[in-house]
C-alpha cells in the first residue's frame, strides 16, 4: 500500500467503500455476537466481542482520514461530494453500533443469575429484528437503493414497540421479585442499546436518501419509544413471593 | 437574508459559526432546564424544554446544509476545510445533547413520586458538573483553545465516577423499597443520559484538537464508566421495610 499513488477519484472512493463494507460486516457480526452472548450467557463470546470492537474503531478513524484527504485533494462536487460525506456519516453510525454492541457484551459478563425466561426471549426477538434492520440498510447502501432504505426507516417503529413492551415486562419482574433488580437493570440497558442501534440504522437510511436524492428528509420520523413517560404503579397487594427464578 | 450573495469564504464561515454559537447556547440552556425540571419535578419547565428541542434540530440541518454548500462551492483546504468539517461534527454532537436533554425532561414529567432525596441530590450534582463541562468545551471552541479542550476531555472521568456511584445508589434504593422501582429506573436513565452528554462534550473536545492541531487523538480516552459490569447482590436478610420515602 505504501507509496501507492491513487490515480483517480473513483479509485480512492472505491477504497473508502471497501473499508466501509468491511466495517459494516464487522458491525453486523459484533451485534449478532453480542446478542448471542447475552441470551446464552456466553462469557467467552462476550470477551471476544468486547475485544473485536477495536477493529471497528480503527476503521472509522481510517475512513474519516481517507475521506477528508479525498475532499481536500480532489475537491469533489455534487454526487461525488455526497458519496464522500456519506461515507464519513455512515462510518460514524457504525462506530456507535459497535460501541453499543460492546456494551451489551459487557453486560453479558455481568449477568450471572438465571434470568426471567420470557424477558430473555423478548430480548432475543428484539435483537434479531434490530440485526435484520441493520443488514437491510447496509444492503440498501451497497445498492444505493433509497426506497429499500426508506422501508428500514419506517420499520423502526416496530423496534420501538418491542422496546416498550420489554421495558414494562422487566419493570414488572423487578417488582414481583426484587432479587432480580440488578439483573433486570442490565437487561433494561441492553434493550435500550438495541433500540439505539435501531436508531442508527435509521440514520444510515437517512444518509442513503441524502446520497441518492440529494435531499435531507429531516426530523419527522415517527417515534414509537414511549418508555420515558412510562410509569408502572407498584401493586398495593403484591404477594410477598418466594419466587423461584433461580435455576 | 434572501438573495444575499456571500462574497467570501470567511463571510460564509462566519455565518456558520454564528449558527453554531446560537446552537451551543440553546443546548446549554436545554440541559440546564432539563436538570432543573427533573430535580424540582417542574412539569411546566419540562414541557417547555421538550418543545424547544425543535430549534436545535433545525439548526443542525441548517448548519450541515450551509457547510456542505460551502465545501461544494468554495472547495476549502487545510484549516478552512477543517473549520467546515468541524462545524458539521460539533453540530451533530449538540443535536444529540439536545435530544438527551429532551429525554431527561420527558422523564421529569413521568416522575410523580417523591424521590429518595440523596439520589436526587447526586443527580443534581452530576448534572451541574456535566453542564460545566459543556460550557467549558464550548468556550474552548469559541477561542479555538485546544489545551482548554483537553482539560475537559480529561475531566470526563469524574463524571463517569459520579455515574458509577449514582448507579449503585439507585439500585440499592430499589432493593430496599421496591415501590421506588419505576421511579428509580427513570432516574437511572437520566443519569445515563447525563453520562452520554459528558461523552459528547469529549467528542467536541476531540474535534477542537483536530481543528487546531490537524490531528486525531483517537480512541484512547480513559473510560471510567464501570456500571455495565456492576452487580449488586440482593441482601439475604433484607428487612421488610415500611419505608417512609413518600413526602
Amino acid at each position: 500500500m505504501q507509496g501507492h499513488i491513487v490515480s483517480s477519484f473513483e479509485e480512492a472512493l472505491d477504497r473508502i467503500n471497501e473499508s466501509l463494507a468491511r466495517m459494516g460486516g464487522l458491525a453486523e457480526r459484533q451485534l449478532a455476537d453480542s446478542i448471542d452472548a447475552i441470551t446464552r450467557r456466553d462469557r467467552t463470546l462476550a470477551e471476544q466481542t468486547i475485544a473485536s470492537d477495536k477493529q471497528i474503531d480503527e476503521l472509522e478513524v481510517d475512513i474519516e482520514a481517507q475521506a477528508l484527504r479525498l475532499i481536500a485533494l480532489r475537491q469533489p462536487m455534487a454526487i461525488d461530494l455526497r458519496e464522500t460525506i456519506s461515507a464519513i456519516k455512515i462510518s460514524s453510525d457504525l462506530e456507535r453500533i459497535g460501541d453499543l454492541a460492546k456494551n451489551i457484551a459487557k453486560r453479558a459478563q455481568a449477568v450471572d443469575q438465571a434470568s426471567p425466561g420470557r424477558a430473555m426471549q423478548g430480548l432475543g426477538r428484539m435483537g434479531r429484528q434490530v440485526l435484520t434492520q441493520l443488514k437491510e440498510v447496509l444492503d440498501a447502501y451497497a445498492q444505493r437503493d433509497h426506497e429499500r432504505a426508506m422501508v428500514v426507516w419506517r420499520r423502526d417503529e416496530e423496534i420501538d414497540e418491542m422496546y416498550n413492551s420489554l421495558f414494562r415486562e422487566l419493570l414488572t419482574y423487578m417488582m414481583e421479585d426484587p432479587r432480580t433488580i440488578s439483573l433486570c437493570t442490565h437487561l433494561l440497558f441492553v434493550a435500550k442499546n438495541l433500540e439505539r442501534i435501531g436508531d442508527h440504522s435509521t440514520n444510515i437510511a437517512e444518509t442513503i436518501q441524502f446520497l441518492v436524492k440529494g435531499e435531507n428528509i429531516g426530523q419527522n420520523r415517527p417515534k414509537g419509544d414511549t418508555t420515558s413517560v412510562t410509569t408502572l404503579e407498584y401493586p398495593k397487594d403484591m404477594p410477598s413471593k418466594d419466587a423461584g427464578t433461580a435455576e
